[in-house]
């Protein structure tokens, strides 16, 4: 009702971490209707995938084309653009920089950098690559919740010389609670005076949505979300929630709803993510999601407390 | 993680509350295992059915037997009570006052008494009949987002000068956002500074959890949740997360996460609550969600568009 966000610009990444779900297993009818969607909705970008290279990744065969984008592809899909900017992922090593086109000869606005404290430095090289070649930039900083204060104000000094132009807060295991946010918020606009910000959130306890507005209350400026929440594990934000509360004018939510009925809700049949127990589990102790989805993969995915056991007995987790 | 919130006692309303969901289809022995683990997870409160009269209901006939407890009942029930206390919820109007033990002939500690803001002086008066005849004391006054400022206070003037223990937030809609509840509480506070508070959230836009977190730093002190959130409709604050989270020693998890394995996850599969896209719809529109239940309950239940369409089409929407 009384929230101040007008300044906000939403990402929807459905296709880029819903793919971490599915495999990238989305037909090009599927991404086509949401970019039509999102554009209807006035969603500011798309994540329409990444844009890492086959060559630097095991088992790259089996993925769907959103995994590893290729331009000339992208421009089959997307014919006609319309105004909401498409983004895309990259991670620090598997990057070939010879697949990125100058902006100019590709679809693509915007290429986030995701990387860990200790890989600022190298992600920052190729966030200056990329803005070279005339894209928005931003540095996703995943696993906050692992940092220490010394490590992030060592990174703050680098990104600050940067030309980075948004630097995210990504809570890679769904562990921080609106406290912990609006710290880690203060702290980035205390140090990065000039650098805009961003937010991606995950699931694990319920607090996906809740961040992201409390942030958005707070000025950051970018924030990610994906329809339904699909994301890995837990999953992210909801765009409609996004699209239904954020005050602005542009904001549809009935083609997200349309969404949802039409492609969300049977794929949510066949395919899992959302607030599921072990998920919980591993967020409210501030770990990789990765033991609890091979739980989930496993005949005893609703063992709950044998999975609460394991990770809490400390001979066990020490080695986690 | 810095959170200020050992003041807060937990009210869990799995019972009374997701009674709402199947008829108060509970059987003896499920009641029994939740107050064996509400007691061990240190639960503070069970709120374990209504304590309105059979005579004053319709259709009271098909209803389990939480819907009308009976004192000789429950002590059959509970035969040995632990830390836990235990509470009814009665309406206006509902409620035969012979039905009503003196406290020390009940194994209820507690008795809450739900109304719109028009019948706070009603309610009162059967506040102040369980005061008298000894047992703690709420007033839950409902559907707060559809009140006006100067209904509320003259109802503040009216609950001030009671004997009511603790006043109850209650967001019957699952429309508020932190900000709302921020301003809500402040305001309680404002006016009541001699009153405990409380809070009953609902999860339709995914805010149960946060919402209740954000009142528990504010200094609220009773905190109702349920277990794996199962209540009406989008259900409410899941009781696991806040005993996950709230920084209290007494407070443990796993016996909450062995309720859900066992008991929870299997009546999810016969039973429906939580965040359900009609759900999401009548809270973002801020009204009951009896439509959304209906629609739940046909065979267009996935039907999101037309029903957003119907509620938010002027003609139709008037007639709420």
């Amino acid at each position: 009702m009384n929230t101040k966000t007008s300044h906000c610009k939403i990402v929807d990444c459905t296709v880029r971490d819903g793919g971490l779900v599915n495999n990238w297993d989305f037909s090009v009818e599927f991404v086509q209707h949401l970019y039509k969607t999102l554009n209807e909705a006035g969603v500011d970008y798309m994540e329409i995938g990444y844009k890492n290279s086959p060559k630097l990744l095991k088992g790259a065969e089996s993925a769907g084309p959103w995994r590893f984008l290729d331009d000339n592809f992208l421009k089959q899909v997307i014919p006609n653009k319309g105004n909401t900017k498409l983004s895309a992922l990259v991670d620090i090593g598997r990057v070939d920089e010879n697949d990125i086109l100058p902006r100019s000869e590709s679809l693509l606005d915007l290429i986030r950098v995701a990387c860990y404290i200790q890989d600022v430095d190298k992600a920052l090289e190729l966030v200056q690559l990329f803005h070279d070649r005339g894209y928005e930039t931003t540095l996703n900083i995943m696993a906050l919740s692992n940092v220490m204060e010394n490590q992030l104000i060592d990174a703050f000094e680098l990104i600050k010389e940067s030309v980075v132009d948004v630097v995210y807060i990504v809570d890679s295991y769904g562990s921080l609670k609106p406290n912990d946010y609006s710290y880690l918020i203060e702290k980035f606009q205390h140090y990065l005076p000039n650098k805009r910000l961003g937010i991606h959130t995950h699931n694990n306890m319920q607090l996906a949505f809740a961040n992201t507005l409390i942030a958005a209350e707070k000025g950051v400026e970018l924030l990610d979300a994906s329809v339904y929440g699909m994301g890995r594990a837990a999953g992210n934000c909801n765009t409609e929630l996004l699209v239904a509360n954020l005050q602005n004018a542009k904001y549809n939510v009935r083609p997200v709803l349309d969404m949802i009925e039409k492609y969300m809700i049977p794929l949510r049949e066949k395919e899992e993510w959302g607030y599921i127990i072990p998920y919980m589990i591993t967020g409210m102790l501030d770990e990789h999601p990765r033991s609890a989805m091979a739980l989930r993969d496993s005949e005893d995915k609703d063992k709950c407390v044998d999975f609460y056991d394991r990770l809490t007995t400390p001979e066990v987790a020490h080695s986690k």
